[in-house]
Order: C-alpha cells, then sequence, then structure tokens
C-alpha cells in the first residue's frame, strides 16, 4: 500500500521541481510548497476516505518518508495533518469528535501554544480564556505583546483554524492551560476574523515552507463547547470539572517526543548514506607514496567520524521502537485508570528526546563536515538535515529544561538509596553504589553497561551533594537546585546514555538470535561499536566512577579501531540497507550510482545566475566603476 | 579614520536595506549585494586613492566591521579586496605589480585553487599550464570535469579575472603548482572569453551572495608574462628556474589561518553579545515559588553555556594577535633567509585554526541554542554567524588534514624524545613525561598548564606507540600513520588546547599589570574560567596523563561554579565592552536597548508573506479543496 502510494505520488509531475526550492524567494517558496501541500492532502483524502486515523500511523517503521523529497524544507500542513487532528481526537469529547472530525471538513488546523515570551515553561503562558456566563462564551485574549502567540507551523498563512492553549479563567479564579478550538479565518474568504491578528514571522534556519506564524486575539469570542472536554469540563453554569489525573492534557507532548527519537534515526540514515556513499566516490592523497589517490573512506580518521553514524541510525530506530512499545502499553494502562507507570515514562522520554536530538546534531553536522567544502552546498541535502534536526533540540521541550526534568526522577530515587529505603529493581545499582559493591571492570559490552550505570550513580549522587550542600548552607531548594543545575544535568545526561546502550545491547542481542548469522555478526559490530565509541569519550567518568584502569582504555581504543577495519568492507552497504530513494534523500552527493561531480555540475546549471551569459547588475554597477576611465 | 569611514557608511542610504535579505530569491540577493559592494568599492577607492594597500589593514584590532551590517551574507568582492590584490603583492615581481596594481585596474579578481575533485590536498589539483615556446604562451586547460575550478568566491558571475593555481608544463615536464593571473571576461562586456566556461554553483549554508563560482579551461593561452613570478620563473626560452625555498608559495596560506583566528574572536562576540542581552532580557520560570520570573542569566545553566563563550572570544583575540606577531617576526626572519621559525609557525598555525574554527563553531551554536527557538530566526543573525564559522571549519585546510600536518610535527619531537636527543625549550615537558618527572598537581592555572602539556606528551606518546606498533607489525609508513590517526589528530588537539590556555594566561597576566585593579581581577576571573572549564571537558585526560586526583577535580568543579556566579554581575558589561554596534549585530534579540520582543514583531511586518491580508495561493489551491462541497 505505502509503495503503491510513493509510486503513484512519484507519477505527479507537479509535485517535483524543476527549480530548486533554494533558489526561490521566501514567498515563492511557500506558494510552491502550499500548491504542493493540497496536491498532496487531495491524494491522502482519496486514498484513506472517511478513515482519519489517530496515532497508529505514527508507529516506527523503517520506511523512508517520501514527503522528504517533495518537501525540501516542510510540508506547510505538517502540523494539520500531524498534530491538529489527533490532539482532537485525544482530548475532544465524543460529542466534540463527531462534529469536528468529517473527512470533508473546511478547517485547515494547527497546535497553537507557545508565545513570543513564553516556550519550554508553558505554565507561564499569558493568552487568556475567560468565560462570559451570560453569552455561553470563551473571550480569548492577548493581554500584552509577549503573549503573542509565535511559531506555530501553518499559522501565517494557511490555516483557517487553530487550537489554542489558554489559562482558563471562571469568575475571576484561573484553573490553568486548557485546550480551545478557534477558527481565526474565514473558510470561504480566508480574511482573518474580526478581533484576530495573524500574520508569518519571517526566515528560519530550517522549516521555511512551514509558514510559522504569529496569532493575537482582541477579546475574540468562541462557543463555550469549543473547549475540549473529554478529560475537563466547564458547564453552562461556569462549573469547572476536574480532570481525573492532571497530567493528562500533556499526552500529544509525550507522544511526540516518543516518535521523535525514531524521526531522529531516519535523519541519521540520510546524513550517514550520503557521507558514506560520497566518502567511496571522493578520492584524496595516497596513502601508500606509489599509489592512487585512496577513497577517503579507507582513511581511519574518516571511519571515525561516519560509522559512529551509522551504529547511532540503529540505535535510535531501536530504541525509539522500544519507547514506542513503552507509550503503547503505559497508554492501556492509563485507560485502565493506572498512571503508575507515567512518571518513569515521562523521565524517560526527557532525557532521551534530549540526548537524542542533541548527539544526532551533532553526527549529521559530523557527517556534514566529513564531506568537506562540498557539504556546505545545499544540493548536498546535509546542511537541511542539519537545520531539520537541530530544531528537535529546542521544540517540544528544551534541552536543558528536559535534562533538569529527568534530574528531578534520578534525585528522588537517590535519596530513597541514600535513605536506605526499598527502591525499584531498575535503580538498585544507586544501592549498590553506595554500598561499593563495585564489580571488577570488564572490556566487554556488558562491561560498558555496567560502568555507565556507575556514572549515572556517581553523577547522581555528587549532584545531590551539591545541592544537600547547599540547603545546609540556607538557600531554598528551588534555588540550590539552580547551583547545583549543572551537575543535575550531567547526570541526568549519563542516564540517557545508559539507557541508550543497555537497550540497544539487549535488543541487538535478541534480534541477532533471529537472523541469518553474517547479518548478526554485523549488527553486534555496530553495537560494540557504538558502547565502545561512548566509553572512549566517557573514559573520564569511567575514570571516576567505575573500576577501569588505563590498560583497559587502551584495549578498549585497540578494539575500536580493530572494529572500524571490520565495518569499512560493509559500510557503502550498511549504508544502502537503508534504503532511501534519491527522490527523497535529494543529495548530488549521495545518490546511489555515485555520479557525484556530474550532478554537482548539473544542479548547478539550474541555477537562476546561469541564466544569462552577463548578468544585468554588470551593467548598471560593476561598469560604471571597473570602466570608468576606459569609456 | 575609521570611525570617519563608518559614519560616513551608515549614512548612505542605499547600503541598508528595507527588506532582509533572506527574504529575496538566490538571484535578488546577488544582485542586490553587488549594488552595494560596488558603492563600497567607489568609496574605499575615494578614501584610499592609489593606496592598495597589503598586509597591514589585516592586523588584528578590535574594531568591529561594518561591513557585517551592510552584507548579512557576504561581499561578492571580499576575495577581490582581501586575496586577489594581496596575492599579486606577494608573488608577483616588481615589473608585473607595476603593470597590475593599479588604483583605476578594470580587473576585478578572484583567487582560484579548489577543484570539484580537490580541496586539502593541492598535489591533486588536475588543471595544467603548459608552456608553448613557439607563442611564449601557457595553455590553460581543464582536463576532465574534476578538474573543474569550484568554490572561488566572486567567480560565478562577477570577476573579469583570476589568478588560476595550475601544475606548470614545460616540455613535458611537470613542476607542480603555479599561479598564473588569467582573465577570463571581456572588461567591456563581461562576456566570457573563448574557452572560458565560467558559472555560479548554486546556494549554499552561507555566503549566499558570494557567488562562488566554477570554471573551465579549454586550452586557453595566456602571456607567459602572466605566471606569478617574484619567487619563481619560466623564461622566454622555457628555463625554469626554481624557488629559493619550495614553502614560499603557501605563505598567503598561513597568513590566512592566522587571520581567522582573530575572525572567529570576532564572531565569537558577536554571538555572546546577542545571548548575554537576551538572556538578560529573557524572563522564564521563577527560581523561588514567590518570585515573579527569572531573568534566565540568573540560571546557572545558562551561565555555563554563555560564559565560556565571552572568554573564548577574549583568548581568540589574545592568541590571535599573538599568532599575527609571530607570523610578523618569521616573516621578516625569511626575507633575511632565514626559514629555520616556519616549520613551527606551521605547525602551530594549522592547529589552531582547526581548533578554533570548531570551538568557536560549537560555542556559536551553543549560543544559539541558549536563544531557544528564538535563535533558530534568521532576524537573531545567530544562524549566519554559525553558517559563517562553520564554514572556517573546512576552508583554508580542512580540520583533520591540518590536525595531522601539526601531528608530524609533534611525532618528530617525540622521536628525538625517546631516543634521547636534545630537544628544543618548548617541548623539554617531552623529556620530563618520559623521565616521570611529574609534578605534584596544582589546582592552579598554572598546575591546569602543566597538566594540559603532560597530555600532550601522553597522547603524542600513545600514537607514537601505536604507530611503532603497526611499523613493527609490516605496514609501510603511511598505512601505519593511516591506521594510528585518530590518536595522531588527538595529540594535536590536545596541543592545540595547551597553547591556547598558556598563551591565554601569560598574556592576560601580563596584561592585568598595565590596568585598572578592577578590570585585572574581571580578566582574570575570564581566563581561570576558560582554563577550568577545559581541565573539567578534559578531566579523563587529566586522569591518565597527570597526577590529579578525584578530590582535585570536585574541588575545580566548585571553584568553577564560584567562578561562573563573579562573574555573572559584569556579563551584560562584558559583552557591551565588545562595542558592537546594532547596525552590524543585525540581531532582534541582541540590540543594544533589549526591545526583543518589539523588534521580533517589526521585522516580522516586513515578510512580504504578510503584505497581502490573503495569499493569492488560497484561491488557486486551498479553497478548491477545503471548501469542495461547500460552493
Amino acid at each position: 500500500m505505502m509503495i503503491h502510494t510513493n509510486n503513484y505520488i512519484l507519477n505527479i509531475k507537479e509535485l517535483w521541481d524543476d527549480v530548486p526550492e533554494e533558489y526561490l524567494s521566501h514567498k515563492e517558496r511557500y506558494e510552491n510548497a502550499i500548491k504542493k501541500a493540497f496536491i498532496v492532502l487531495k491524494v491522502l483524502r482519496q486514498l484513506h476516505t472517511g478513515n482519519i486515523q489517530i496515532t497508529d500511523h505514527r508507529t516506527p517503521t523503517n520506511v523512508y518518508s517520501i514527503q522528504d523529497g517533495i518537501f525540501r524544507n516542510v510540508n506547510p500542513l505538517l502540523i494539520h495533518i500531524g498534530l491538529f487532528w489527533s490532539t482532537i481526537a485525544a482530548q475532544a469529547s465524543t460529542e466534540q469528535q463527531a462534529e469536528w472530525l468529517q473527512p470533508d471538513s473546511s478547517m485547515i488546523g494547527t497546535y497553537v501554544q507557545t508565545e513570543l515570551g513564553h516556550g519550554s515553561f508553558i505554565r507561564g503562558i499569558e493568552t487568556t480564556a475567560t468565560y462570559d456566563s451570560t453569552t455561553d462564551e470563551f473571550i480569548l485574549h492577548t493581554p500584552r505583546l509577549s503573549a503573542y502567540k509565535w511559531w506555530p507551523g501553518g499559522l501565517g498563512n494557511t490555516a483557517n483554524a487553530c487550537l489554542v492553549m489558554a489559562q482558563l479563567y471562571i469568575n475571576g479564579t484561573c484553573h490553568g492551560l486548557h485546550i480551545f478550538l478557534a477558527q481565526i479565518r474565514d473558510f470561504d474568504t480566508h480574511k482573518p476574523l474580526p478581533g484576530i491578528k495573524v500574520g508569518e514571522i519571517g526566515p528560519k534556519m530550517g522549516f521555511n515552507t512551514a509558514d510559522n506564524g504569529f496569532l493575537g486575539f482582541d477579546n475574540h469570542r468562541i462557543p463555550r463547547t469549543n473547549m475540549l472536554m473529554k478529560n475537563v469540563q466547564v458547564l453552562r453554569d461556569g462549573t469547572y470539572v476536574k480532570p481525573k489525573h492532571d497530567k493528562l492534557t500533556y499526552g500529544s507532548m509525550l507522544l511526540t517526543r516518543v516518535t521523535l527519537i525514531s524521526d531522529l534515526a531516519y535523519q541519521l540514515s540520510k546524513a550517514a548514506t550520503i557521507a558514506v556513499r560520497y566518502s567511496a566516490v571522493r578520492r584524496q592523497s595516497p596513502i601508500k607514496s606509489n599509489e592512487p589517490e585512496r577513497q577517503i573512506l579507507d582513511f581511519v580518521s574518516q571511519q571515525h567520524k561516519l560509522f559512529i553514524t551509522i551504529a547511532s541510525s540503529h540505535v535510535y530506530r531501536v530504541v525509539g521502537l522500544w519507547m514506542w512499545n513503552s507509550h503503547k502499553r503505559v497508554t492501556a494502562d492509563i485507560h485502565e485508570g493506572n498512571m503508575g507507570q507515567l512518571p518513569e515514562l515521562h523521565a524517560l522520554a526527557c532525557c532521551l528526546k534530549a540526548i537524542s536530538s542533541r548527539d544526532a546534531s551533532a553526527l549529521v553536522e559530523q557527517c556534514r563536515l566529513a564531506c568537506g567544502g562540498h557539504g556546505y552546498m545545499m544540493a548536498s541535502n546535509l546542511p537541511q538535515i542539519y537545520a531539520y534536526t537541530t530544531a528537535a533540540v529546542t521544540y517540544e521541550g528544551e534541552y536543558t529544561v528536559l535534562l533538569l526534568q529527568t534530574a528531578r526522577y534520578l534525585v528522588k530515587f537517590w535519596r530513597l538509596a541514600a535513605e536506605h529505603k526499598p527502591l525499584p529493581q531498575n535503580f538498585a545499582y544507586f544501592e549498590d553504589y553506595i554500598k561499593k559493591n563495585f564489580e571488577q571492570w570488564r572490556n566487554s559490552p556488558e562491561g560498558i553497561i555496567e560502568g555507565f550505570k556507575a556514572i549515572v550513580a556517581g553523577k547522581t549522587k555528587a549532584a545531590y551533594d551539591t545541592l544537600q550542600c547547599n540547603l545546609r548552607n540556607g538557600r531554598e531548594f528551588e534555588e540550590a537546585w539552580n547551583m547545583a543545575s549543572v551537575q543535575l544535568t550531567n547526570a541526568s545526561e549519563a542516564y540517557a546514555r545508559s539507557l541508550l546502550c543497555e537497550v540497544f545491547w539487549k535488543e541487538t542481542v535478541q534480534l541477532s538470535t533471529k537472523v541469518s548469522k553474517s547479518l548478526a555478526i554485523v549488527l553486534e559490530q555496530l553495537a560494540e561499536l557504538y558502547l565502545m565509541y561512548w566509553a572512549l569519550e566517557k573514559h573520564g567518568d569511567l575514570l571516576l566512577y567505575s573500576t577501569i584502569s588505563r590498560n583497559d582504555i587502551e584495549a578498549l581504543q585497540s578494539r575500536y579501531e580493530e572494529l572500524l577495519a571490520l565495518i569499512r568492507p560493509n559500510a557503502v552497504g550498511l549504508v544502502d540497507a537503508f534504503d532511501i530513494r534519491d527522490e527523497v534523500l535529494c543529495s548530488t552527493l549521495g545518490a546511489y550510482d555515485g555520479r557525484v561531480y556530474e550532478r554537482m555540475m548539473e544542479e548547478a546549471s539550474k541555477s537562476p545566475l546561469n541564466e544569462d551569459v552577463v548578468n544585468e547588475s554588470f551593467h548598471k554597477y560593476i561598469r560604471p566603476v571597473t570602466m570608468k576611465n576606459k569609456l
């Protein structure tokens, strides 16, 4: 089915640009993307009549997204398709869903939360929704400039409706953040409704076809029944009916963080494919003096940059699926009224989202730099992959903010351990650390995993001790917490690292029993490489918190270099196995056929600056200066 | 004089865009930049009549470049002004200079070296210049696609002449790379000359107004006297007169690497100014519960991200000036026929260029991420500063290639040490390391500097031992070198780090005696912060190669956190002291008056997508889908 859709879409000529998007003006890019977005939307509606899927389509798969080829920046309907409908499905009441979830709805929606003045600290959001019981309406209002909504994708010019996060006020009492459905433009004329100030926020590093927008409300009225009322209600008389669990509202954010890990795996496989293939084509300086120039993939320093990217792509794929399954399990529990696993899932999602987005960005950039100057060209597609990946470090929860969330969870368990209270099984190693039950270091994957757990314990202890020391010195808790925050984020980072290593290794070992022997060998090499790489990167922490010795580290370094040599013959095969077709990869450097220089020249020939032999600015600006005395 | 020029230029209205460059198409951006470039060129010619300065104008100063405000991307005449004339001055004979260095020259030139297939490995360049003694001409030729020149700034549409690096052939003998002046376009019509295929290479991450170009020669003839003949000559009869020293040709590359360090200091001060000022305006979540939201600059995790950037900007300024002075000294020596100091200068410039560009890019990106989502907007100017900075990791010598150059130098001295031969004073610590003369660790700047030297010794030894082991196992030298290259680059990185720390600390201590006490305190805090930061980052290497203990590291961490608190009150003052005016900073987030949200909204209002209330794509593409059943 997916393949069939792809072939169908590949044959729609209007979806494939003659002139690459990068040559267009900001406005032209948007208009071009909108054209394509609505062709795609029409196709999707034809293919999935009446079947507005909720979350199942987000299950991580190995299948690339054909959209990436059509939208070099991003589909302006990304939020409409990905978040608007699913939030309604998750948070609206049955009646609301029946009314709004129509396959032929005129609504083009987006999800509107962030404001000019508030992002990750969402409690600080300033937009208000005040209930007016005389008219049975909410009044949406933007009290000041910093309260303007800012960032939502598709908001600037495209959306005519949105889900707005606002502070709910009833009779002067604030009940906190709630979500409201607000129409913002006339469905027929597309003009902004009275009381709505909406527009586009301007160019960004990436996502430049998303028409990210701003939005201000001037006492804009919507019906009471436009508040999303599945978990929480406001009755006709203004009675506020609390949700059963106040975490229920944040479900869609959690899900997004979970799926992000798999998306990062996919971005990494694109970057790795481009850089590895290019490195097999590019030749530079002979290694031995009597040889021709060598493929740069033969340089060990290049292997060091690239093979960790291949491995990391597998890590995020495996861990992303593992988190997806955990999320499914926890969601099922919640439906049965059991919230017990939610804090753990939240803590895992926070630190894994933070570290995987940060690591993935760094690795994409490493791939780009490994392609030398040519990686700097937009036609390599690496700058766009970086711009896309690095955005994930910030959106849906800023890096440091998320790490500090997980740190609260770690500190909670460390306190239990320090007070010799019972610990859950997965934190038993805190107790071992306190009792100094150190295992003798082993230079094996299992040994490294143990070592990383010791780091988590050691760093959590260090942060906890600093926190306690600050408290003893008379600081209030939050001030003491702030003073320890560098160490707290370090502990969280270590925790994410240990999870990535442990889950990846265990899942790989399990998977290896189900595949051919020759495949199992390669998969285990990649997993071992990943663990060795990070053990070497974090050797300082291992020296501080485990029983590793200098000799062990030297042996790890040798084994790591051995693994690079072992993986080298399969490197191109490994990226070919990601199976990303050229139309999706969009890279002169990374195409399957390896015609790098030919494609670079072909792409350059598309530059509008090459249309005229002499650009008109010569006559207007250059000649009057250079030929001044020669006329 | 500089100030006077600035004020003059600030008042030329045409130089300041109404619509920011980011909104324009690729072609429009170029045309807009050319318009401004030639206005500036005219002004410069008026102000400096007949005075074509050579290198003195590149002396590092604290004065910002007003051009940065005019050209958000880059001045298309950057290479014309910065490299074309200075290379002629450095490499052309007296007669050639007299002919070419005319203040009213019609030449717009560029420097053409890199090819599609060859970058940092310049010996591999394939373009040929074959002497034809029958006509007294050189024939420039591009033998295949990979030999096309690719990348030179200003080449695509602007330059009518260029300095071409090509392999010199005389009577079938190749004499290696030489530089030739070639006219490529007619001065009057600007049409490419016969036998010239020239064009623009397309969009990049940054430098998008540079019209980087490609160039192919089809047996293009130039007079023999167009080879740059100061150090080397080809006589009428084809006699080749060798240069006195074969390193002389690479002088301009060395100089560029030296000045780059100071340029990176300036880029870092821009990023730091933006991020620190924004962090003083932005408020997010109260630290104590009964407080209003706090300036994010009060969060220790934010200070951790930003203060190292302020400090690093000072490091590169100080080390850049120190390298500039070394370069001046060495160049003076060379003019007296003494080449002795050149290898050291080369080795220093290689690793310092590599590490400072890499670190600066990472720090700029850290500043951008520290501004949250708003740092992702082009109007913050942080993405452009990053694109500019990260390019320096690759151009003028790729990161890893340069580190491996320095590694050869380190290995040379390690070999002397290992063979107990005499060492120069600055490598005496290699001998100490071999004799295990370890000083007791001291938690002081001097102690950290000693520690970093021990790391250089330890890592050079490790790489050297691996190299020797590979040789013993029967590998040829270059193969053995390749196998050890990860460790070799590690040693080079450590060497650069130790230089940065040592030079910065020593120069700061010296400077402190010459300034007011209160200023001296702040400068020493910054220098100490820099050293502590890197000691903590590299604690694993210190544990391996020095006598530091776990307690020492914990004490360093405490002192580091103390320093953050000490610097906090001066943070805004420190970036104000960089004294970069708003017109140059070009940032909504970083302007002096702190009107962040107002400026963001003002910038957004300039978006052409906000000109019409309803974009025409609504009628063309959206309405037919959304109102399908409602017409």
